[in-house]
């Protein structure tokens, strides 16, 4: 039996069943396994529920959309139990206690419903599902039926849901439902990608009992006796034709498999492989147990989306929990998500900067088409690699479209990514990767930067016009601090990694700069950039000038503007926003977190944070997870604990008010690092090696985390005492 | 500031608004002095709230009823706040943020909202109120308007709504409103119990503003000029002909005297006096900061219900913050509530135990009425002292009524009252109140039970019928265990005190004895009773059988039907219930809390548990925080543990789901006692003495709490090594 610390700290649970919050715990009821996510919708469904099955990479433009989407599966989920003709749902009869539980340690969601019927008996229901973590294709589900009071006719019906859409847009063709004895199989293509898709669920039940083949289902009916229980399992397999040309056989050869091995042994594996996942990425934090189970929750949502198998995907702002941002790549996944897994999953880490790798021609295809050479990534990325952020919004209630910039302008992601790979390359020493994928990244991207760059002769200095920052409040900017510093630091680290290359892999570094073009003369003005490049700065306090002018703006006070979860720039309007010194997230803070003690003296670090946290809005869940972390590293421990906390539960108690559309993964993933960053002050220092400098919260007696540091798994354990 | 530690332990917050919840917060966020208490409802008024002001002893049968209600006084809170015009209401405009917030240390409601009109005007409002512990007949609120965004005009309306009812039932009559310059005065009186009530509202406004005194309310208007703001004082005073002859005097003359003093200075002193409070009641748990609120809230609500200065009112099962059970007083008080006050608030308990001193001829009454001596105190108790339990419920949907046997057969009560007179007795040493008024309580009753109590002469023995113990599924048994031994308990300890009165105050015990006319032949009698009253019990196991007959019910097997919120009663229907080996309380468990080691070797203490906690349904919440206490005694951490948080959430959490009638007060001092008596292990020994047996919860690092003894207040500080 699970121990009572541990029911604490490993499980979410929700009790009673709160109808009002449907879409917030389908979304952080979400399983899932690196190739799926099935978000917690119930078996038999309710009226407006969002049922979402997602598989990485499976991305289609429906005609009149604006930009491709992730796609909504046929749905694998539904089961529908009868009791003596009564269809189980929790708004007949009468629900007697509810309890679903998402246990994080083992990636498997149970929900316990004690019913009773309008006729007066009471049954025991409870549904269980797990998306295998042994096998990635399996969404395994049990709904077992006790009679606790009388001796009911029950019959159980299962389906799987074609009749899917993304909120109405339709994605699938020729979608066809098969069954064949206890099997169902849907098959489909998306109708502009046309990617190959089937779904089969195969059945099993505990007794002897004949299967109905219907139409579109499969039942079963039997008597059960009192205080007798029967099961129900269900196991779907979902293949496309990203792994195969036949995925119907796939998914057909999959479920036969795995019904033969049942239940108990699909679980017990699929429980192994988390343990060994919990081995190196659980963060165990002794005298502060909602502390601990808000890092496990955000810890398990960005685990059960990173693919395993699969350097061509990446992970979405929303993971596969929901539909929000369709499923698109940010840089929310480099600079948010990667850390926590090149530290503790590195092979995970690998095939998401595997996929940049991979679409480094969409990046290339993004620079020629602007005009710049190199690689500019998009600011947001699908499954072709090319810019897929819309340029206007759809109409607004009065008509108008609002311009999108951030495709055009927010080019710091090109640099993001530079640094994923840089700081996987530091932490693993994954020299193989570094030279033939990692490099290329980091070199193109500088390419591109080096051709981007406008030089100011008047000034003798470089600039860069018309920036997003992370700071989307002021858009199209002159001279972001952040992302000139970060372009700086850039071209730094491209010419140190170029005199790397040539001295320890000089055969194949000289191939690359070749085929890159990379020449004497182009670093030669990467250099001149790097030492010319201006960045804003109060040459009195050292704090920096957001952008060009900032310091111009209208101040507001924001002490009395508490409590708020509206974002500034919807009360403000957007056009007031920009002549307005809020800003939406970490963006010097950003800075500061990236760049650690290169930022600058502590005094100039303090001076920058007493500056922009004031007139930090929040309005991005990226930005408290960084402020925490940032916070943590200067001792200012109330306030990293207070943002850290509020980071660790902007899903779990919803925050921000829009879980329904999916995780906030980039929360998740800044969580682990105000812990490991911030708190517990992991870092490199300049020869590579391990460094710790804690700013533990008062009260936290201890904690623990391990951390690949290249190739050996190191435990830090900190305690209250040292 | 408060600080961050201090802010989560000791403020519980609501954010953002929830809806569905407004009864579940309108409960818990109730305040109180110990003389009123105020449900945590909205100023602006919403929809279906339930607006209730109580004061203690103010009650009324209304004609047509079955028995009195607590009086729903006139709401003092009504205070509206127009914007250009707009009425602030949380669904007009847009709420840009929500927290409200009840501060447990100064036992103060806060509400802070940011608010944009539909124009776009922004505010912040900020609602303060406390019942004042200095003033116990004054409410005190603030209303503080801010202009963040554009410079508005406002207008402040403030009024007493005396349109109030209990659910409908109109309690109130003659009831007159005036308005003279900023100050309203509300009276009326019960129609039938005949209270005199004035209730006078006073307003002060921060800035010059002519008031506007219409017809049932005061109201200001003003220009508000961004980044400015306003505060109304408003302070309403309740008095009753319970205290004098003129109420409508007093509570003017109150009203006046506190608007002098302002808003700040009321304040500091309310304040000043809740750290008085809980200098000797909190108590301080390190390592666990949930546990650490849930007791503070749980002392909180203990608290602001208990009488200070009267000592003939006593505290209803749902304190002052809710209808239900119309307010009245049972047991829960003497055995639930009683013990924490008595350790931590002596005089407060004093006053509870003089309410059924003052009583104890209602008491008489019930006994002589029932045909049996001496004082069978109420089941259900009002100000009257007589019994106000229904006999029968109001109609059911089928038509019939149910017949209510707790009046006639919990008779129980009278041996927990005389167990909460010798707990107070045996931990103060108060000798004066024991010999002045407790020992009367204590012989009275053990007159009742020597009356009471049938001689079996075919087994020579004595016997208890018709009972109903703890457990209220079963009704009307025979030879209750639990009954038959607090029985034999009672009339030992009365036959001691009497020894004692006659050795140590032999005047005064010679007159009590010779009143009550405790002669030898009837201490005889008690002697024999206690020796021969029959207990039924497995001789085997030591394993006490609830009553005649318990062991051959049938015996349903609860492992299976979790989680259950629903009552097994109300499962099973209440005529199988009866049938049915499932208890709705701590009942044999109860016994083992109250009678401590006395009950058994812990061998036996171990086979009772074993035997009752499988079966038990937990239906009342008072059933948890008993188990908690012994499980902590026996050593079961886990299961203590697991118990004590579910009695510290059920009103926090709303786990019964009633929570909107009131708040579960037995549960709350069932939390103290858990903690007090069963993880702290405090008790008095043979002699009198403070005796420790710590089991504390393995992740605690410390408890530290305070207890009054024989006057003096000692501190029990307890950590994690020893």
């Amino acid at each position: 039996m699970i121990s009572p610390v541990d029911q604490r700290t490993w499980l979410v649970s929700e009790s009673p069943f709160n109808p009002f919050k449907l879409h917030h715990t389908e979304t952080i009821f979400t399983v899932g396994n690196g190739f799926m996510g099935v978000r917690g919708t119930f078996e038999e469904g309710y009226s407006g529920d969002l049922a979402t099955t997602l598989a990485h990479g499976i991305f289609n433009h429906a005609e009149g959309d604006l930009v491709p989407d992730i796609v909504n599966l046929p749905n694998p989920l539904p089961v529908q139990v009868l009791v003596d003709g009564e269809a189980f749902h929790m708004t007949t009869g009468k629900v007697l206690g509810f309890r679903r539980t998402l246990d994080l340690k083992r990636a498997a969601l149970t929900r316990e419903v004690l019913w009773r019927t309008s006729k007066g008996v009471v049954v025991k229901l409870t549904f269980e599902r797990f998306a295998s973590l042994t096998n990635e294709h399996l969404l395994v589900q049990r709904v077992r039926v006790r009679a606790l009071l009388g001796s009911p006719q029950i019959t159980i019906r299962s389906s799987v849901d074609a009749n899917v859409t993304n909120l109405g847009v339709q994605h699938l063709a020729d979608l066809h439902t098969s069954v064949s004895g206890a099997e169902i199989l849907v098959t489909a293509r998306t109708n502009q990608s046309n990617y190959g898709i089937a779904v089969c669920a195969a059945h099993s039940l505990s007794i002897e009992s004949a299967v109905q083949s219907e139409a579109e289902r499969v039942s079963y009916t039997f008597a059960l006796p009192q205080e007798n229980e029967v099961g129900l399992t269900k196991i779907s397999a979902i293949y496309t034709t990203r792994q195969g040309d036949q995925p119907a056989h796939m998914a057909q050869e999959a479920t036969r498999a795995a019904l033969k091995k049942g239940y108990e042994t699909l679980f017990a594996a699929h429980c192994a492989a988390w343990e060994q996942y919990w081995h190196t990425s659980d963060v165990q934090i002794e005298g502060d147990e909602l502390a601990q189970r808000a890092v496990r929750f955000t810890t398990y949502h960005v685990l059960i989306a990173a693919p395993r198998h699969d350097e061509r995907v990446s992970i979405g702002a929303k993971t596969l929990s929901g539909l929000g941002y369709k499923g698109h790549v940010f840089w929310d996944t480099e600079l948010f998500m990667l850390p926590m897994l090149t530290v503790t999953q590195p092979k995970l880490a690998r095939n998401l900067l595997m996929y940049r790798y991979h679409n480094l021609q969409g990046a290339r295809n993004k620079a020629r088409a602007n005009g710049y050479e190199g690689a500019m990534f998009p600011w947001e990325s699908t499954d072709t690699g090319e810019e897929t952020t819309p340029q206007w919004s759809h109409p607004q209630p009065d008509g108008t479209r609002i311009r999108i910039w951030t495709g055009d302008n927010e080019q710091h992601i090109s640099t993001d990514i530079a640094y994923a790979v840089l700081q996987y390359w530091q932490w693993t020493g994954d020299d193989e990767f570094f030279v033939k994928h990692g490099a290329e990244i980091v070199l193109d991207t500088a390419v591109f930067w080096g051709s981007r760059a406008e030089y100011n002769a008047e000034r003798d200095r470089y600039e860069l016009s018309m920036q997003i920052g992370p700071d989307e409040y002021h858009e199209n900017v002159n001279n972001s601090a952040f992302t000139n510093s970060m372009v700086r630091w850039h071209l730094q680290q491209a010419l140190a990694a170029r005199n790397w290359l040539l001295t320890h892999h000089r055969e194949a570094g000289e191939a690359l700069l070749a085929r890159l073009n990379i020449t004497e003369e182009r670093c030669a003005k990467w250099s001149d950039i790097a030492a010319k490049i201006y960045i804003p700065r109060d040459p009195e306090t050292g704090v920096l000038e957001q952008f060009d002018g900032f310091f111009q703006l209208e101040r507001l006070d924001l002490t009395h503007w508490q409590p708020r979860v509206t974002n500034m720039d919807w009360i403000l309007g957007h056009e007031r926003a920009q002549r307005t010194m809020v800003i939406k997230q970490a963006d010097i803070v950003m800075l500061m977190a990236l760049l650690g003690d290169q930022f600058g003296s502590p005094e100039v670090q303090q001076s920058n944070w007493d500056f922009y946290y004031p007139i930090v809005d929040h309005g991005s869940s990226l930005s408290p997870s960084t402020h925490a972390w940032v916070a943590a590293r200067l001792g200012l421990l109330e306030d990293a604990y207070k943002l850290f906390m509020y980071a660790a539960n902007i899903d779990l108690e919803d925050l921000k008010g829009n879980v329904r559309d999916g995780i906030h993964a980039a929360a998740c993933g800044g969580v682990w690092q105000a812990v490991a960053f911030g708190f517990v002050g992991l870092s490199l220092d300049e020869r590579g090696e391990l460094q710790i400098k804690p700013n533990l919260p008062p009260h936290w007696r201890s904690v623990t985390l391990r951390a690949y540091h290249r190739g050996q798994l190191k435990t830090i354990r900190l305690t209250a005492e040292n």
